[in-house]
């Protein structure tokens, strides 16, 4: 088993774009006996990484049960990106815009799968938004489109919460988008995963309230990369939510929402009171 | 010499707040012999710090002259936050805002003195904005105004560089602030200051361009470091810029921009094209 995975690593670790984009590999953040790793995660087990992916993380040749750890946000991001309207289901009449609508979120925003998103002071009308995520895995300055493949490293689903309320009376999307707890994704990051049609689905308390394929993005994942990069310089680990479709309804304490993504698994928070 | 420098540092260590407020420390990060520390400025000497004065770092005995270094951005934030619209004069016929009005900046922006401005792809109406920048100095969640001055490590200066036809056309305030090179601060983050009432004053190629006192502000630094922390939890090493005052204008390739601090110095940037 741990021979074939080598092989498996070597073969990946060679193989073409498109030979790469034919097999998925499936990284976790977890926590286990008071310790934080990341691993590959495959099936019931989790092979340890002596760091994050992106940056390079190799096994260190232990194994745990999946079911003796609890998962973590698979990524620690530097920078938390976002893109506001880029679904048409999701325009409710505005014009579609002539390019993405970038906003920023923040690290102390990201929680993981199981941890609860929990209303700010004030909080009134948070939202659900079901979204792919990207991760960044190679340094990106003014990539062109075309080179975006080379810099993606893989994707995870993720919840945009937001509070509509602030959003509509504040000078900036600050605390309607970026309050702690704001930004859950995960379970996983997955590598090879066609994310330019994937299925997205949102469930808040088992009702399906979002569903989309990512292949109705206005603006798909390779065009956002190159436009954020021609501002700010991308590092492995940052990553960017892509956008939400369809409509949204407000949470209240006690609800559960997950975050579907074919491919990479259900992201499911509770929501709390402050 | 060193060992006044020892005393001085358990004096500062055991004195109340009002004399700590009595004396200051100017702290620096520079680059020597290809190497990145932290340090002391003492006139023309730099004693080495082993890490961030906002992480704890002390000094090692290791000394270096001004001259022989090249300073940098004397903070990396994990985060950098900013208010708009916080001076009377700059509000241009606004209404005062009820609350600080909150935007986030990226640590990518981040420069330090000396170091370019750079015009982003298709950038035309790029504006100085001279400020006080706030660095905290520890972990700060939902706490008050009274409470915030045991939070706030120290300040130095900042230029919240901003793309005006950005601004105005942007779903949000992502690439008209948060572009690479956009947020210049320094030369040195000092502790000690009586923060709530220095001179601030920006000068273009020579000419003073803005010139208010920090007492001026509409939400004082106080104000605006509990509200953020409402909502974000703020950590060592985070930044928030406090607001410009006055008018600002457009600067072009080859113009010198300085933004002076009573107390703190001089942080001087010249513009480049991409």
């Amino acid at each position: 088993m741990k021979a074939l995975t080598g092989l498996a690593l070597i073969a990946y670790a060679l193989a073409s774009p498109a030979e790469i984009s034919a097999q998925t590999t499936r990284y976790v953040r977890y926590e286990h006996q008071g310790n934080t790793s990341y691993g590959i995660l495959d099936g019931d087990t989790i092979r340890q990484l002596n760091g994050a992916p992106t940056q390079g993380g190799s096994p260190t040749g232990a194994v745990v049960s999946r079911s003796a750890v609890r998962l973590l946000a698979p990524v620690t991001p530097g920078k938390v990106i976002a893109i506001g309207f880029n679904y048409k289901s999701h325009l409710d009449g505005r014009e579609p815009p002539s390019e993405p609508g970038v906003f920023i979120k923040l690290p102390s925003s990201i929680i993981g799968p199981g941890e609860n998103i929990v209303f700010p002071p004030g909080a009134s009308n948070v939202h659900y938004e079901g979204e792919l995520v990207v991760v960044i895995g190679r340094t990106a300055h003014r990539i062109s489109p075309e080179q975006a493949p080379g810099y993606i490293f893989g994707v995870t689903a993720g919840n945009d919460v937001s509070e509509r309320d602030w959003q509509a009376s504040d000078l900036q999307w600050f605390r309607a988008k970026a309050s702690d707890t704001f930004g859950p994704v995960g379970p996983v990051l997955v590598t090879g995963l066609d994310y330019e049609n994937l299925l997205l689905s949102t469930r808040l308390n088992g009702e399906t309230v979002q569903e989309q394929r990512t292949s109705d993005l206005l603006f798909g994942v390779h065009r956002i990369v190159s436009h954020v990069s021609q501002f700010v310089t991308l590092e492995p680990g940052d990553i960017i939510y892509t956008g939400t479709p369809g409509a949204t309804r407000a949470m209240k304490p006690g609800d559960v929402v997950e975050v579907e993504i074919e491919g990479v698994g259900t992201l499911s928070n509770t929501i709390a009171n402050h």
